[in-house]
């Protein structure tokens, strides 16, 4: 089974939105052996939807439309399918009777507009919206199961349950994928040491690479299925070539999490340039409360100093970019959270701030625990964003290895 | 001129990566008058990745195509842009000694497969990439200009001016666009409240609705240009019929750090659910260390009690997530840092924690200033990181409302 997903709105389009649907959709499908293979994206334009609706429908089995089924004037996808289906629309009152009892419930007004809703090309099915007032919209076209989804990320993954009820059940022990994560090597390494394992894919498996922000990801593939245990192979065949520069996740936060969990060690955090973004990543995972006490957002150095013990002379003398004072952060921080380890950054994340010492991009990074404290200095290309996005991630990389044992 | 983007690979289809590029591209065209109309997605394939490329250089006059050039074998934009050109691939010796002399400088081994990146199509000319190691390539497929950037965004973001400065220069005074952002109004109340005032668009310019976490969002859009006082005026009468829910800025964040700045209001935060979102959200904004002194992300009660001093007696009694709870942390954050205003939140992100009197989604929020602490309950449907998401948006327009005197 082929899926494609059709993205509709000017404000993804203009890059008002970042969009968040393809990833909802893909980790959904991908289990289910039902991988996307196209994605495309269209501004809230009734042909061009229509266009975009008939050539996927044309090259896959199953196709998602999200976005362009609001209550104003540029939401047109619900004219553009019936465009596409050749039909038109017609009121459908089973959805305004939901449309109007979640206004009532909700005490928002049901002015003309919020009817249009409840609009839907003839012949086809309305989707009930757990979470919002748009139902989405179900039809056939050729061979093709669409799926109308409305373009607010939180309402498609509330949908998406229902759509995946009606795809057949992957047959017992069959998987379609595995992941292998690793931390800190540079692809071309990465792929270095794969070549020189000797590692070969299994039969009807695909190895690929895929670069990220947080490191260099493998990615088995079975598009058409295979024993799951074949994969777990494979997968660990990987991770023994990679060690110990692998991950037992899919991402540094949930690495570190789950080993903190493991081991019953506690975290807390101290951070100046990322701003509050480390304890915003750990608390993404669920059940991080286990182990994450909190920490200290230390912006200025007055609060590197009294909320974190870090000497002003110190400050003063090194500057807040320094080993000395990403090591103070890090001891303040585990002594007054009572944390059995705390991370620690500072750095010049930019645009401005840099120096001929410490240009954009210099960062301090700490691990303490009972034992010790680990310093590093790392040098981040890039933007404000990049740099910041890198600190975050090697910052949870060293905890993560510091637990394991394998930091020094 | 119309613009398209192709996003190459699997790493994006598969939803291991959520895509940045089509913000990148977006945000860098739109103001030169050369919006984005069509934006496709595939995975690495060498067949896929010509056909979109085909199909896309016949419908654009600028075609972006990103990822796939890298050093491993699933990287094939290289080939697939040879056969979509129905030529063959030969070596640039000039792009050769550029990736030899980055590799060399930053000690990285340089197998064959960094040799593949210098790999072009034939005719086809090379784009320097000032901040990763695959050059760039630029071709013409008929009246079509096809500009093919590596995948990650840092890269793509430093590629962009150079494209930019082949595009013609906007005529003077001529604009494109303008964005009007709004807080804490459901998009059946911005369409009435803008219908209600008799707005009409300007020739030439339309309206559109961009709903997003953080608000609706309107956008004033003139694809062939208008006078920029034209666009101008229109957002204004816009803001006028929307006041007090408009934003002078696209995002709360950017708000709150403005009016701060302009009032000379120092700000410190305490989190509970939001783990460190919203001082990174703060953080997001250049210039933010004018006002943003830091905080404490209190995720363990005790954090609560030690770091911000809310009484445990009041933590038992009322809870954590309560009106009561989060005056104090405002209160005691407000103390600690000696700030101008405190942000604090507290509440049920999910997806376990939740109870009868607290079911998840429940959240306190609060802002305390020298006069007084204003304290909130909010109710948000949906999974854990929408909670989080809309927790962190309703406190920075807090914060916002009431530094502009506009909170009571």
């Amino acid at each position: 089974l082929k899926a494609a997903l059709l993205l509709v709105g000017n404000e993804i389009l203009a890059g008002f939105v970042r969009d968040a649907n393809i990833v909802l959709a893909a980790r959904a499908l991908v289990p289910r052996g039902c991988p996307l293979t196209r994605v495309e994206g269209v501004g809230d334009d009734v042909d061009e939807i229509a266009a975009g609706v008939g050539r996927l429908a044309a090259v896959a089995d199953l196709l998602v439309v999200t976005g362009g089924l609001g209550p104003t004037e540029d939401d047109v996808t619900r004219a553009a399918l019936a465009r596409a289906l050749d039909t038109e629309l017609v009121l459908d009152e089973r959805a305004l009777a939901q449309i109007l009892a979640r206004a009532e419930a909700r005490g928002l007004p049901t002015p003309e507009r919020v009817r249009w809703q409840a609009e839907f090309p003839r012949g086809t099915e309305s989707v009930p919206n757990p979470v919002g007032s748009a139902p989405g919209i179900r039809c056939r076209i050729g061979d093709c199961d669409v799926w109308v989804l409305p373009g607010v990320p939180a309402e498609v993954e509330a949908m998406l349950p229902g759509l995946l009820a009606t795809l057949p059940e992957p047959a017992a022990g069959i998987s379609y994928e595995r992941l292998v994560a690793t931390a800190g090597l540079n692809e071309v390494f990465v792929a270095e040491r794969v070549q020189g394992s000797g590692f070969r894919p299994p039969a009807g498996v695909q190895l690929a690479y895929l670069p990220s922000p947080a490191g260099v990801r493998l990615r088995l593939a079975a598009p058409h299925g295979v024993a799951g245990a074949v994969l777990d192979r494979a997968a660990a065949e990987l991770r023994t070539a990679l060690a110990p520069h692998d991950l037992p996740t899919s991402t540094p936060a949930e690495a570190l999490v789950q080993e903190s969990t493991r081991s019953g060690t506690t975290l807390a955090s101290a951070e100046s340039c990322t701003g509050g973004m480390i304890g915003a990543r750990i608390t993404d995972v669920p059940g991080s409360s286990a182990v994450y006490l909190g920490g200290v957002i230390a912006y200025a150095n007055r609060v590197k100093s009294e909320r974190l013990g870090v000497a002003p002379e110190l400050l003063e003398r090194h500057g807040a970019v320094s080993e000395e004072t990403v090591r103070a952060m890090a001891r303040g921080c585990r002594e007054r959270f009572g944390s059995d380890l705390a991370l620690a950054v500072t750095g010049v994340a930019g645009p401005g701030g840099g120096t001929p010492q410490n240009p954009v991009g210099s960062v301090w990074l700490a691990v303490a625990d009972e034992e010790a404290i680990v310093a590093q200095r790392r040098s981040f290309p890039g933007g404000r964003e990049t740099v910041r996005e890198r600190t975050v991630n090697a910052a949870l990389v060293m905890a993560y290895r510091r637990i394991r044992g394998i930091l020094e």
